[in-house]
């Protein structure tokens, strides 16, 4: 494989010209859309627009005529397209954290009188700690944490579970867990699932409606290009929406906040798991940013990166000088999700010494090198590029400099 | 009382120069600011660096680079200056609400064995709603809320009350509580308080740490002028630290939130108090409409706005026409926030002819207009301007118009 041929396979590119709509810095290969989405020049546009007229100039107003009042459903919305969600399911609101902790609330009150919440120690330890977080504050009578590896998951998966909890696509090795088996399993165990997409929507195929999913939450600031710590989402079947409550209940999920009634009354549907004033500078980034998939098929979005990985992966493994990158996770594409993972001993140092030469992918503790694979801009004389950058890191051994080897870097 | 005493008074103003920090509409008088603070040019400023710059060029790196990872202590520690609070004890995070939860769940768990959470029902409904929700998940066992009248608190806080949490200005009468009256009274019974700083921070005089505050929540849109849904902030007194926990107990809370274990262990001090991803953009508003208060003294705030209050109910009072116009609240000034509040039967239509003249306050149900008085922008011309178009529109009755009755206003 040659760069010609890359330059090749990005001439047949159905997404070429997507990556035009995003303001990249010249020079950088960016491996790290799945930690933090580039800005796209229609959120630049948009914000100007929303702070200096709708902020600015319509001021209070603008709850109304700008209808901000409405901007988490309607970028609700537009999410639940890209993740099988038939109108009426999805709400834009807090961070995946809270939403997580509402759900698990929701899960364990539509199936008491069970109490288990299920999910992997490898899961995102965010998603981790606000179970602990929850069965802290139920006691163990109520909530029950149980955590197994990734290979145990079916079989610990047995008629106590109230809810299995799991992300899509593990952020450490890319595994992507095969949602419609396991939610099949789960239902005929009698348990919930609650899924995290935020390591796939926008980047793997979802039909939540269809896999009959019950309750999911996920971010908006990786493939979903909306920001850094860009509002989150959640997900609510619409068979438990009557029943389904949800404890953080703040006046934007009341049926009527500007009542200003001392008793809340659930919104119906799903507008009962909003709780505070939404943040409209981030959610406006975020709603404009998800117009971009307007023309973008989530299946063509998926074909490109099955071929960026492949190529990814060729080669690494055609580099004699590559032999000590030892593949996280499985090989087999179509289990994973859209990135690439490589263990090393120096890992940490060699992330370092690829930013210098500004190819940015990210590390993951102990010895994982992490890099995101987002095909609305990543081409493939990027991975031919950046495996080239790779080899001469390495061979070069450039990357046992000392300011690459302090681990100052936080994310 | 004529134009020209006010144009003197406006003269002799020593924030007179402030307003010119705001990107404010020709020809609009703002009496809104407690809803929703006007635009600042700094903020215009920062966020085009934020997004095109941080975010756009710097990418991921930003988290280090330009240091967002600590965006919610940095911009905690510039609401603590207006708060009285030494640094250490605030964060900027999350909705007031999911604050509030978290703290209420802090507070009962410092007070344990005591279940009873004291609140008023004029509260601010969130509030309210809030602790609801707390209490459905918790059971009566182990959380109880007591609602009682502004005028019954004192004899209600008797020696079962876990809490008392109260909004220190009433958004609706603009009543200001007597923050360290009631904070003594409390500890007195052994309870603890909860202080909802919305409607106060930036405006009213706060001494936190002087008045053994335990636990406080606010918003940062009003007048601190942060943006549409800005992020919210909590407090949490350094002698409650080390004992304080909370139960939405993300990544961002945790002592090391990169090491990606599974078992959450918290940090220690207030950042334990961080739930998931901040978001940047709108903090980044925040922090910087916050850098504005660096030669501003919230005495002098406080001074202007007593005056500009003053004015207003003077001017009122004065004028025959508007004898319909009955204060609601105390008119005691030194016993009121920054607000100035009148009911009225045709409030709504009232409010609206107003906005239809660029005078712009609000209406709250069931029959009271709001003006909010913020001294960084509110001149006493603005004020006298705007009692004269009241009078205009009540003696005209053009608020009768067809256009001005229908209810669609949602804020």
């Amino acid at each position: 494989m040659k760069r010609e041929d890359c330059e090749a396979l990005d001439r047949a590119d159905k997404l070429a010209t997507v990556r035009d709509r995003f303001d990249l810095p010249d020079g950088v290969i960016y491996l790290d859309g799945n930690s933090l989405g580039p800005l796209p020049y229609s959120v630049t546009k948009r914000l100007k627009e929303v702070v200096e007229g709708e902020w600015g100039i319509d001021l209070i107003r603008s709850w109304n005529h700008n209808d901000w009042i409405n901007l988490p459903f309607v970028t609700g919305e537009k999410i639940a397209k890209l993740i099988g969600a038939a109108p009426g399911q999805v709400i834009c609101t807090d961070s995946t954290s809270i939403n997580l902790f509402k759900l698990l609330v929701t899960g364990l009150g539509l199936n008491a009188p069970k109490t288990v919440l299920l999910s992997s120690h490898t899961n995102f330890p965010t998603d981790l700690y606000m179970a602990q977080g929850l069965g802290g504050l139920l006691g163990d009578g109520r909530c029950q944490l149980r955590l197994v590896s990734d290979s145990e998951i079916e079989s610990a998966l047995t008629d106590d579970v109230a809810v299995l909890f799991l992300t899509h696509v593990d952020f450490r090795s890319g595994n992507l867990h095969n949602m419609q088996h396991l939610t099949n399993l789960a239902h005929e165990q009698g348990a919930l699932v609650l899924w995290d997409l935020s390591h796939s929507v926008g980047a793997v195929p979802i039909n939540l409606d269809e896999w009959q999913v019950d309750l999911a939450v996920g971010c908006g600031y990786k493939f979903l290009n909306g920001g850094p710590g860009a509002p989150a989402f959640l997900y609510v079947a619409t068979r438990h929406l009557p029943q389904a409550t949800q404890p953080l209940s703040g006046w934007m999920g009341h049926a009527d906040p500007f009542a200003f009634a001392p008793e809340y009354r659930p919104a119906s549907g799903i507008a009962s798991f909003a709780s505070g004033t939404p943040g409209i500078l981030g959610m406006a980034a975020l709603d404009v940013a998800l117009g971009q998939w307007h023309d973008i098929n989530v299946a063509d979005v998926r074909a490109k990166s099955l071929s960026l990985c492949r190529l990814f992966y060729q080669l690494v493994s055609q580099e004699p000088m590559l032999e000590a990158l030892c593949p996280v996770g499985t090989t087999l594409l179509d289990q994973r999700g859209s990135q690439v993972c490589f263990s090393h001993p120096d890992a940490y140092a060699i992330v370092q010494a690829l930013v210098a030469r500004q190819v940015i992918g990210d590390f993951r503790a102990p010895d994982i090198m992490r890099f995101g694979i987002a095909p609305l801009y990543v081409r493939h004389v990027d991975v031919f590029d950046a495996v080239r950058h790779l080899c001469e890191v390495v061979s070069s051994e450039e990357f046992k400099a000392p300011a690459f080897q302090n681990k100052t870097a936080v994310t």
